[in-house]
């Protein structure tokens, strides 16, 4: 098995903090993303979205997606859960990690992707090149605090992102946290369960394995 | 357990079709999306998120976003599985049922919301407003062709879009293609292989009973 990785980016790193929890051991290909290797066709053969993280399997089967990694990951080593111990609560890492993926990472994603030069005619993930849009940019600034204030709220009632457990939910939580400051965008000082929950992941052994 | 329900809207869809493909009864309760019920402070205090679907389960325990819902209904009701049927099936439905939902089901959405007067300052779902943006939904237009092209070279070499067996992946690139119709765009004549499926799957007694 083995994970396509680049690990200075957020969304391998979701995968990187999964793997990590998890204890397991995967070998890793980096793919030069400066160069544009995720683009090119030998890559693209692997995996027509053009992005990364991709797992190949033993069997030579390429999942792409942080939800298909997770999942596959998830049963082949179901020891140490991080999608949820019962239906309930699989029920709700779901939701939550979703939450968590759109109202956070596809926000700073939004207003990186559509104001750095590097990414001109590229703002979203894949195979095809789109324009840069301001209006985007400005939409994504106002969504991360927003996911700042919503997810400070869940926090004040819940130990977890999604419950009473660590989970994969709080992985993407915390990406995205570090994640904004690459858009100068920081937990607000009243967001004080948040700021607290986040103190508490990033001491954890996987998360300060892959900073 | 309870279905928070607006049936004539897609992402409703999608969890009807699953639930029927199950061969399950859920009681549904219709959320008044015209009145704006979905925004008031009883339906808001269930679900923040301010959408639907929404579960309701028998413990009172509420699960929004349609990942939630079905992983809950997967678990709770193993037979007729929609989420794959061993750990690599389950990863590549994953997979491809976030493609399609990133590719397909927000980049119609991204059309509608950002053009429709019935969307003005609601480009996104949920509690937040957002004005709407002329860049995204142009945006949208050419992810759309962009989606039907990428899964017609996926459905040319599947039988299914997540390979051999029907899953939630087919669900949401099926809604998909009937959602495209809203805003005009449909699947292109040259795209034979998403055509055909599209042609099979629509005959399907669960999709007929969820048009």
């Amino acid at each position: 098995m083995k994970l396509y990785d680049f690990p200075q980016a957020p969304n391998p790193r979701r995968v990187n903090i999964f793997i990590a929890e998890k204890g397991i051991e995967i070998e890793r290909v980096i793919v030069d993303f400066a160069a544009g290797e995720h683009r090119q066709d030998a890559y693209r053969a692997m995996n027509p979205a053009c992005d990364v993280p991709m797992l190949e399997t033993d069997k030579g089967i390429y999942i792409s997606q942080i939800r298909g990694i997770t999942r596959y990951l998830e049963e082949i080593y179901p020891d140490t859960p991080l999608l949820g111990r019962d239906a309930t609560e699989k029920g709700l890492v779901e939701m939550w990690e979703h939450l968590a993926f759109m109202n956070g990472i596809l926000a700073v994603a939004g207003v990186l992707r559509n104001t750095s030069k590097g990414f001109v005619d590229r703002a979203l993930v894949g195979p095809h090149g789109y324009p840069q849009s301001t209006e985007l940019a400005t939409r994504g600034a106002t969504q991360i605090q927003n996911f700042f204030t919503d997810f400070d709220q869940q926090l004040a009632n819940n130990q977890y992102v999604a419950g009473d457990a660590y989970s994969m939910a709080d992985i993407t939580t915390l990406v995205t946290c570090d994640f904004a400051k690459w858009v100068k965008a920081e937990i607000p000082k009243e967001c004080t369960h948040l700021r607290a929950w986040h103190a508490k992941v990033s001491e954890r052994a996987a998360v300060k394995a892959n900073p």
